[in-house]
């Protein structure tokens, strides 16, 4: 199989869809489109050409010209991807949503908002606060992260012990399909059982299925009452040992976060902050929210005793939102932080049953060991969702880094797969974890993926290339 | 296209497969797998054969044979599904599943159950319930059905407002896929973005892309309190007028039901129960629970306010669970009642946003004058879920009856349609539904379910017949 090439004629046909301002060929312009959070040095690869259309009408319009022609077709949101699903590595036309941020109608009777996939996250956040309501699913990468991608990857964040991952908050999509046809899936219904629930497999199908072009955003009332606590904790096996208990007391945080000592002074180094506590092993930041300040302030002091009860070094109830917020900056930067101040890593996102995370932090440990590398681990404890992050040596060169990473990596996976954990937990299988799939997936289910693949997406022009090959398949 | 038929070599086959104690074909044992609980008259069929299988072996074994031999496979639960999704449209091998309802395993470390998929959804309630736990998306029927008919439908039930529905609790399935293979989907995780959601997929797909033979399902610590509110009506309008009102609220009550008189007394007549205000037009029954008695009761009394300033006759809060109970089963039977008193009926499912549940009931007025029947209504009227029954005049002919209930529910569609709602909320397509789901849905979006079908069941054996027809389509 080969792709068709984009050629002056299609360029010119793209310019005729969109505008000539709205179509990038020079390679200046493009380099912003050759990666995502991801290591540039290992996954980065340029596009042949940018579009920025406006409307759906725009996209359909795009992705029949592409499929006439053959030419692959990379989706591509803010490109605050963490598995380079964002990246064109076949070439072609680079479809960048940014332009499509607007917001379609806020509907206050049934508590939905319906905006353009590239709004972004945040301005959307915003513009319901106003009207006392939230969107429970927000991912970490709140204020730069686009909806379009927030559904592509079905992302989760730091309230989904409560309040579940993105999809639950989707009632409806508007898809660009594989070849260019224009639907909606689902819509502003608490229940719907007409048919396949094709809106939530396209959830977090990282853009090979389709092209979200609108959403429909199921709000919620904002609780009236949320307060947070910190434990502090000797060693990360100390803190993750409480969370599974906190769990079975039958309360349910809105979020339990976990940083390691290297996390969270790697983040609080990033950011030029300085926190009282940045000595601890580790840290618990458990956050309750509610209608009823007293159940809340109840909820923390049942957690806070429990804590201290079984190996809490120190609690804090946080006395107000300001300091409150400066440690959730520092949670909420530890990715970025390690981007910047240890770049030669890689950031993983494993899932495992949550009676299970105590077993994940004595692993790593061995496996740091094994293989010569740092393993700091922070992340959406509560979730069973640790991003253990393998950090390279400045000593190691960097072959045997790559080689040991893949190791690693190749090891990790089987031991969260005995667990019965998956090897991606919000960040999505993309390009960076892609050849590792088959290795704890069963062949069934990758060939049933596949056969929806192709049956949906016959040229393989969606952003071809993620999750899984095509043509390994039968 | 033609199917092979049940020789006597097939069912010497099945024999091997299962034991002969476990095979049926005797006319008098097949009656009970000819119908569910829709209309016999209109919709039973046989099947060649009854499988009773107690293996997920079994099942992978008996659709292997199906596939070699291009026989229809129909899966059967409890048989209590009311669109026809268990009918054996075009005969063939029947599986039922009701011999594999075993208790898998109860991990109160992780908050799961996993049980085999013919466990009747009354016996998971007890089992978890002896530990302070519930499954939180039962449905009405929860007394007769069964795990693996909830999760083929996606049931609904009396507490989506709050909980949502079955698949939000299903962490995990095991399905035969429809060539017979057999596949793990999902996990105990509370978030999983590695590859498809192929789970989400398969639940409320009607057992037409496999048969789902074991489940995970994700526990809930009971709450520690639940009060209910019955509000009298003098109109269903009156009724129907305060649902959205009060979602707006910011409360979350655990249900709004909804019901007119009709339904209600039909209930009471089936059940020889009487009910001291069963002469008001409508009633809603509200159930508010959570951990905080003193909260509970407060959000019940700040509905009741709401309700006697908006035109309800009468609010009592129930101050007794037996009392509760016998409203909840008055409730829970009007489905069943209306079968028996009202033989010749249907019972419809529509859903719309909320917000648009008060012009759905002028609409029902309508339609009844217009087509001489009587148009009951209840249900879930907090999750904007219908279920209005046009209900024969004894009067009217039988060959009137179907030609105006046709017109009447083409009529009634399409005005949903034109709400943003859908013909089914919690009951499914199936075999009732399926010559008219065509008429409001984007011929894209039936293409897009017909390629998956074809792509995982390419011979058409997995419960054909059911939701679209194949052969019309691209």
């Amino acid at each position: 199989m080969t792709y068709g090439t984009v050629t002056p004629a299609v360029v010119a046909e793209l310019r005729a869809i969109v505008g000539g301002k709205s179509v990038w060929i020079d390679e200046e312009r493009l380099e912003a489109y050759t990666h995502d959070e991801t290591s540039s040095d290992e996954y980065a690869h340029a596009p042949d050409v940018v579009v920025l259309p406006t409307t759906t009408e725009h996209v359909a319009a795009i992705v029949k010209l592409a499929n006439r022609e053959r030419i692959p077709i990379t989706p591509r949101g803010a490109g605050s991807g963490l598995s380079g699903g964002a990246i064109p590595v076949f070439g072609g036309i680079l479809i960048s949503l940014e332009r499509m941020d607007k917001l379609v109608e806020l509907d206050l009777d049934n508590m939905t908002i319906t905006a353009q996939a590239g709004m972004v996250t945040n301005d959307l956040a915003h513009t319901v606060a106003e009207h006392g309501l939230f969107f429970a699913g927000y991912p970490m990468s709140v204020e730069t992260c686009q909806i379009g991608g927030n559904i592509a990857e079905n992302a989760g964040g730091g309230k989904a012990v409560k309040y579940g991952v993105t999809g639950r908050y989707v009632m409806g999509l508007e898809l660009v399909t594989p070849t260019g046809e224009v639907v909606w899936l689902g819509g502003k219904l608490a229940k719907d059982v007409s048919g396949y629930d094709l809106k939530q497999l396209v959830i977090g199908s990282e853009g090979t299925l389709g092209i979200v072009t609108q959403a429909i955003i199921k709000l919620t009332a904002y609780p009236k009452a949320a307060s947070d606590l910190l434990v502090l904790f000797d060693s990360p096996r100390a803190a993750i040992d409480l969370v599974p208990r906190m769990l079975r007391q039958g309360i349910v945080p809105t979020g339990i976060e976990f940083m390691d000592r290297l996390s969270f002074q790697t983040s609080c180094q990033y950011l030029n902050e300085t926190l009282p506590y940045q000595d601890a092993g580790a840290m618990l930041l458990i956050e309750v929210d509610g209608n009823d300040p007293a159940a809340v302030e109840a909820d923390l002091l049942a957690i806070g005793d429990l804590c201290e009860k079984h190996g809490a070094l120190e609690v804090y109830v946080a006395e107000d939102r300001n300091a409150v917020e400066r440690v959730w900056s520092v949670r909420r930067n530890i990715a970025e932080a390690f981007k910047v101040e240890r770049p030669v890593q890689s950031l993983e996102d494993i899932v495992v049953p949550v009676a299970s995370i105590p077993d994940v932090i004595p692993e790593l440990e061995r496996l740091g060991a094994a293989y010569g590398m740092q393993i700091p681990c922070y992340g959406h404890a509560g979730d069973g969702n640790l991003h253990a992050t393998l950090v390279k040596d400045p000593a190691m060169d960097h072959a045997t880094w790559l080689r040991n990473k893949d190791a690693c990596l190749r090891e990790l996976y089987r031991f969260v797969q005995g667990l019965g954990g998956k090897i991606s937990g919000e960040h999505g299988i993309g390009l960076k974890r892609k050849a590792y799939l088959g290795d704890v997936t069963n062949p069934v289910e990758i060939d049933l993926m596949r056969a929806i693949k192709r049956a949906w997406d016959p040229l393989n022009v969606m952003n071809p290339g993620k999750i899984f090959a095509l043509d390994a398949g039968p």
